[in-house]
């Protein structure tokens, strides 16, 4: 049956480029026009079909474009688990990984994915600082993994923070992603145990005409300092350098810090858009910087932090956020932001309880988002319209080579 | 502003034609190679789009194909708010709801959606039963509203059932669909509270090669035999027949039953396939049913619910899914299902808080959901896997025409 599926599935990635093109124009109507209400008759497109390669220096779902869907899940050892379990867990894992992100099945397949294309499917793997010494590795667990500081502003639920194993999966398709998870924490029976779990969203591919713009619950466009792959020194800012010892299991990996972010979106919205400007530092309609006077500047012209008004205030306010939170505020501090979106319906006082799933990349946590944070919470104006809910730091090891599984380098040393 | 976002998004739909099909081939290299993390690099397609109209006959989001994000939320009428208030409100919402589903931007936006097309937002209009008598109209209040009864294996909590009113969302974009909730939620206030509010998912447009083929979280394909508006009595079986008198504001409506059914997978994943297939009376792999032999049965092999194993018994069992439900076997009573699965986690005890958010039109629950659920409850082998936790019908009316709000004919009256 496995052989079966694994055919199809080839069969459908082979047809999807002659599918796409054609297939376009007949989603178009579809849409309106489909004569039955539960389907779509948009067939393959570049969105199902497009493939995310599992094996790499870096592990995917770092630098990959962030998806329509994710979920981040972490896991706590079972009793008893032991270093040889987790390894045989983590060989699992990556085997299931590198088959789902194919466009191939599993081992124990369900079929919830069965006719979908690999819709970029990633899953990024990551230990968490508590995963070390019950494994047995504690002399192996990076000198970076340190605690995150508790900040004046946070409300950290610790059931919904940290966490021995980490899961990032993201996916342009739901059922795809939700696939994913379940297939990956059932393989993790008997060993690993769910502690907590997050659901997000960002924007569906080709539903804007902007795609370069990200918005977030609050409407301001997001990320456009982000630093870029092309950028000198961003391997240097972001990616674990090579080293020998018992710490060169991280070489090629990164950190990823997860906050789970609400958004106090009630008060945010008795803001006038004006207001709003003032506390992120950018027009909301399209990210111009304040400094940049309209109609001239673009979500893309240069933060100008020293430009004053002709009253001789500052043009962005000293407290706007993209003042407090950028590099040359922070000694240089730069960290990858990859978040998405979360709606989780409302909260007993009838606020929503929604924001944003905020992970951020970085080479050393201490000198990215702990350093940003430390100067962001209390003199960032937008801390007032934002409660830090959760939190966590994991190491996040490079990525597996052909026969390897992710972690290996750790777990055999 | 509001002018000259409108100006840009109407710029932007003109101009979709000519950005999708350049768009598509982009975006499935960006899907890999994009130059930034948090940006998708394919611009405006028929996903972002497609537009659906908001005026008609019938109220958009019945016979629409369902989207990949959904919202359905449920509100209770605030003390003291009355037929005019609540007039009042259904005028708003229609207000907001038309400009949104046309890409325009409402009163009072937040810009979450404000680069997006339109992305197939739909957005639906109901009354529940304990809506009329607190607007003072309980002489319109229809005879096909009932009670709905209570079933042996249902668990529901009242909490997350029925209400005054009732909204169903739906876009193929995530943001689009948070931002149609939270426009109408904030439109709401002073007049009307949330009561429930639940998210939902289908597949993202051009995810699969089998585009007719929806599978839900049970793996399993699913509507295969819903109607079509294109069979003789669909009007007849899905929309109220139009009368005279004061349910008369009903006519070209229809009723939504709403179902929260949780799926039990872990048992459900116990089972083996050919277990699983016993269950529902079809094929996992490709939804053929079980009368049609491998392999030529296909998902649109009609059913033989009286074909014989060689050894006699019955090749669709006696309790399989399809032969319960059938409309063969309820007096030919037909409902239109229109479905989003949904994902919030897990519960206590670990296993997934997942199933299938049930949407089902009809022109009378009586003799469409009730009829089939009082066969279904106990006789359905699938029954043992899934829970009813959670129960709703409303009144739908008809469409609003240019100029009128959804419910005019009913408050007006």
């Amino acid at each position: 049956m496995t052989d079966q599926h694994s055919i199809s599935r080839r069969r459908l990635l082979s047809t999807a480029g002659a599918a796409g093109a054609a297939g376009l124009a007949v989603g178009g109507a579809g849409g309106v026009l489909g004569s039955t209400a539960a389907h779509h008759s948009t067939p393959l497109t570049a969105v199902g079909s497009t493939m995310v390669p599992f094996h790499g220096t870096h592990q995917a779902g770092i630098t990959t474009p962030a998806q329509a869907r994710g979920h981040i899940v972490a896991f706590d050892l079972a009793p008893g688990a032991d270093r040889k379990a987790a390894a045989g867990l983590m060989r699992r894992w990556s085997a299931a990984a590198e088959a789902m992100t194919a466009g191939r099945t599993p081992a124990g397949d369900d079929q919830i994915a069965l006719d979908a294309g690999p819709c970029s499917l990633t899953v990024t793997f990551g230990f968490g600082a508590s995963f070390f010494p019950k494994a047995g590795l504690a002399d192996h667990a990076p000198a970076a993994l340190v605690p995150m500081p508790a900040f004046p502003s946070d409300a950290i639920d610790p059931k919904q923070s940290n966490g021995d194993l980490w899961i990032q999966i993201g996916a342009d398709d739901p059922l795809v992603a939700f696939h994913a998870l379940r297939i990956l924490q059932k393989e993790a029976a008997g060993v690993a145990t769910p502690r907590w779990q997050m659901n997000g969203f960002n924007r569906t591919p080709g539903a804007t005409a902007r795609p370069m713009t990200v918005r977030n619950l609050m409407g301001q466009i997001d990320g456009t300092n982000n630093p870029k792959p092309t950028d000198k020194d961003f391997d240097a800012k972001i990616f674990v350098p090579d080293k020998s010892g018992p710490q060169a299991w991280m070489n090629g990996g990164s950190y990823a810090v997860v906050r789970r972010i609400r958004m106090l979106l009630d008060p945010w919205d008795d803001l006038t858009e004006t207001e709003q400007e003032q506390v992120i530092g950018r027009r909301k309609s399209n990210g111009a910087p304040l400094s940049a006077p309209a109609p001239t500047g673009i979500e893309t012209t240069p933060v100008d932090l020293e430009k004053v008004n002709p009253d001789g205030s500052l043009a962005i306010p000293g407290d706007a956020h993209i003042r407090v939170a950028a590099a040359q505020s922070n000694a240089g501090a730069t960290i990858l932001r990859r978040a998405f979106s979360y709606h989780d319906g409302y909260r007993a006082d009838g606020s929503p309880d929604a924001g944003l799933l905020f992970i951020c990349w970085q080479a050393d946590p201490t000198t990215g988002f702990i350093q940003i944070q430390l100067k962001l919470d209390g003199s960032d104006h937008l801390t007032r319209f934002i409660r830090h809910e959760s939190s966590a730091i994991f190491a996040v090891p490079g990525g597996a080579q052909p026969g390897e599984y992710v972690g290996q380098h750790l777990l055999e040393a």
